[in-house]
């Protein structure tokens, strides 16, 4: 009889799930072992869980289904959490399998005996251990229609290694998946009413709203209704570029964030949440929104977004509308030194056709939706729990979910350091995914945030703790350590030589943009300055000052 | 009025925490801001979170007391879980400190909110929230307590932003730790007559046990009652070396610690657990001792084990037993092609004195203990808790732990690759740590692993999880990627040439020495048959037989 991790395999292929990232261990050997039974599943090597969680994510983001993790005992799953987390917050489908001792060893409390379900508990929004061969396959079907439940979450299967190579194992066959509950009139007929006329009112769009077919639609009914368009912060997955509704993005700065706000009375929430500051700070509030502004969320998470807005549409008579698109506009080819401006105008000059760009470049990426407003249509993947270390291995993701796509991941060498085993993946499979680092030698958003939170400027040891740069980090050499090829930009004609070059090349590359130290065009120090001008300034006044500076 | 984070860095120094391995973000940067008002206490920064748990275990082993660390909420914590995980298994004193949102920020659900508690819960023996900043120095106080209680723990305490940077707070001092309690005379007398005349016995030592002064006490015991003297299999820290008592470790491998255990029939644990196999394994027991062996612990962990001993040996009247004491003995110096046997040779031919050892070198590490028995004295760290991605950051932990002792930590390959940035802290305070990569290209263990299981020799798909060398790493150019002057050794004399090279010199060096896959001497395929001869052989034989490949 074979062992039951070969049924598993079977019945997670002929549920669609076509990819594992893994990294595993002993406990895991039957799952190893059955890959060879069913060639349905690719098995997508990890040299770090991290990689492994934040990859999950990026396929995830890009087909819209759930990938697999293969993971060991509760320390995998572990050094997997922090992608978990990032994962959780962009609400996609994942399922994680960690392997676990025999049932029959957990009394013996041996080194690598973990409590698992504790450790999963923080970010799975199912949890099971299967407790028998027979039961895994129909746990593991639970699993997966866990995962996909509108709109996504991660779903985490413990497998203990008696289970998996127990007999008596029969592959299942999902059941079609249920239809999300649909949205009563009530909701879509209030939301309207928000968007009458004599208010001033804004649409957030989040999560599903900032892809198609949604996206259109709101766009169409922010255009009839005269309500704003808004971004959240950091969306899992948006749509943006020449030929798609242009929608104005919150900034992460809760100055700025405000400041786009003022004015707005009634706020409809499209798979948004309420705005808030990121972190919060000593003496300011946490909410964004201008006193007095009415707040509702047109659908809850688990009901069909789509359907309501397509009701509110009709109920608004904006189906027809006309559809306000972005034009086709790219920066022209900077020139000169180097600077992290000039890495995001670059990109804008010659982001490919149907590119996937991954933003986790922090201070670095300020000017990125600026400059890629115009350039051709893209899907924008951001970081979407702020624990950082997510940019590479969600590239890598990406780039196994859609191989015919070219995959630009913007990464801060801080960010870069956390899960740089991702370069390894991406050379081992081959995917076409340009790594942009932007080393400017510093945990650069630090130096903003001390002074932010009201700690000063900090003293010599404390900025001690920003400086990346004693001993400098030598990002070429570190991915040619991993098998990927890559060259070292100084200045503006060198980085987009080395774009270009990497853009025309299948298989990954990596290019180190040295950049110096700057939150965008603007020197740090002189930010703090800004932003307490910009609060004092009427709302249209800031708006337009911010363009410059905002996304 | 000063943050409460200068009360608390004030505490922390006064009770001697003098060093802090960090990587803060945002909620930490008043305990960061607050660094410049305590010269006493010495940041590390570190690339991610793993490297800080692990140098903040690998101080703790080698100083005996608590270093901290400084997270950024539940993803940082995250990050660093599975070296907790190895911390708690060593059982060292180690106190996280783990920044969170402000308390009033909670409310929001922010993307980086975590539940803190639950991620910490998983291994940490002690767990609180500071609610206010009068409190805090009280709280810090309770947590290093809770971390030093006899043997050592894990504590973690969660520091809010406002709680940190609320004022308020006074500087604490700590409270003289009490005593722990004493043994009651029975369980001595029980001991005493389990090493009775007539018995088989044997002695096995872990945690402290492996350490002077209870090392020798221990050792002499054993001489005196004719008791053999064995070693848990992964200790924390062991002194061994020429002119120290020598002791039998347990190997990895079940099938080699049962016939290291055969023939005995009463088992004193000093500080040691019941020896169990590792993994669970089809059809084979977990439990390794021969049927009808008595078992029983001189101490539990949180009782005076010294006191015990020396009260042991008072009744045995071995306190002035011949110790025996281990002869000083080098293995000649290796030639031709390189492989693991031959780096573990040339380790013991160039052993400096008073070198720290750290072994994470899997399959490639086998022959280590046998080469270096005879070598200067030494401490050995191993891996406690079974989570890879340990070796270098406990190497840089103990360097920072003890500047004038050379640091030489052995690493296999797969393990190296899941805290690789551990190398640029390294880097950064210049320690001497010699970190040695086994490169054999592979999860060897892993190959082996899948036979002990029963899942026989793989397909070509499941070996591929365990192939490394597609695309293979290149850890000179990783290394050097992060600042450390790096060598490759392809032959023994290359090897024992850039090992020689990289002891000569302060700082931090890594040798990657490119050896085959194999287990220890013995070619992997072989091992499955071997050990199964082993079980068939009479226990003396087998002992024999083994001598040749087990520690």
């Amino acid at each position: 009889m074979p062992a039951a991790a070969q049924a598993l395999l079977r019945t997670l292929a002929d549920a669609g799930v076509d990819v594992c990232f893994t990294n595993p261990g002993t406990s895991e050997m039957h799952f190893v072992a059955a890959l060879d039974s069913e060639p349905r599943m690719r098995a997508v090597l990890t040299l770090f869980e991290g990689v492994a969680t934040g990859a999950a994510d990026g396929y995830a983001r890009m087909r819209g289904r759930a990938a697999a993790t293969l993971l060991h005992l509760g320390c995998g799953l572990g050094n997997g959490l922090a992608n978990l987390h990032n994962a959780r917050k962009a609400r996609v489908p994942l399922l994680n399998i960690v392997g676990d001792h025999a049932s029959t060893h957990a009394a013996y409390d041996t080194p690598l005996q973990s409590d698992i379900e504790t450790v999963a508990r923080s970010v799975s929004g199912w949890l099971r251990r299967s407790t028998s061969s027979a039961e895994l396959c129909g746990d593991a079907l639970q699993a997966l229609a866990a995962a996909g439940e509108a709109p996504g979450q991660v779903a985490t299967l413990i497998l203990p290694a008696d289970v998996s190579w127990g007999e008596g194992a029969e592959a299942l066959r999902p059941a079609p998946a249920a239809a999300p509950p649909r949205v009563d009139d009530d909701a879509v007929r209030a939301a309207a009413s928000a968007l009458g006329a004599g208010r001033r009112a804004a649409l957030l769009l989040g999560g599903r709203a900032l892809r198609e077919p949604v996206l259109q639609l709101a766009a169409r009914i922010a255009a009839h209704t005269g309500a704003r368009l808004l971004g959240e912060v950091f969306p899992a997955r948006m749509q943006r570029g020449a030929g798609l509704p242009p929608v104005e993005r919150l900034a992460y700065l809760s100055e700025l964030a405000s400041v786009q706000l003022a004015g707005v009375d009634e706020l409809l929430l499209l798979d948004a949440r309420e705005p808030v500051s990121f972190f919060a700070y000593p003496g300011k509030p946490a909410r964004l929104l201008p006193c007095g502004c009415r707040v509702q969320a047109l659908a809850q998470p688990r009901q069909d977004l789509h359907d309501a807005v397509q009701r509110l549409a009709r109920l608004l008579d904006a189906q027809a509308a006309p559809l306000p698109l972005q034009a086709v506009s790219r920066p022209p080819l900077p020139r000169g030194g180097l600077n992290a401006r000039k890495v995001c105008q670059a990109l804008g000059h010659l982001l490919p056709e149907r590119a996937i760009v991954v933003d986790e470049a922090q201070t670095s990426g300020l000017m990125l939706p600026a400059f890629t407003a115009g350039a051709p249509a893209h899907d924008l993947l951001s970081l979407t729990g702020g624990a950082i270390g997510q940019g590479l291995p969600l590239a890598l993701g990406a780039a196994v979910a859609c191989p015919d796509r070219p995959v630009i991941a913007l990464v801060g060498d801080g960010a870069a350091m956390y899960t740089p085993q991702a370069l390894w993946s991406m050379a081992r499979e081959g995917v076409h995914v340009v790594a942009v680092v932007l080393n400017n030698r510093a945990y650069s958003i630090l130096e903003l945030e001390l002074q932010r939170v009201g700690a000063g400027h900090g003293g010599a040891r404390a900025r001690e703790q920003f400086d990346l740069g004693r001993p400098g980090l030598d990002f070429v050499r570190l991915a040619e350590g991993m098998g990927v090829p890559a060259r070292r930009a100084s200045t503006a004609q060198e980085f987009a030589a080395a774009l270009r070059h990497a853009l025309e090349r299948p298989g990954p590359h990596l290019i180190e943009a040295v950049v110096p130290r700057a939150y965008g065009g603007l020197r740090l120090r002189l930010l703090p300055h800004l932003l307490d001008a910009l609060h004092r300034l009427p709302p249209g006044m800031a708006r337009a000052v911010k363009r410059g500076v905002a996304p």
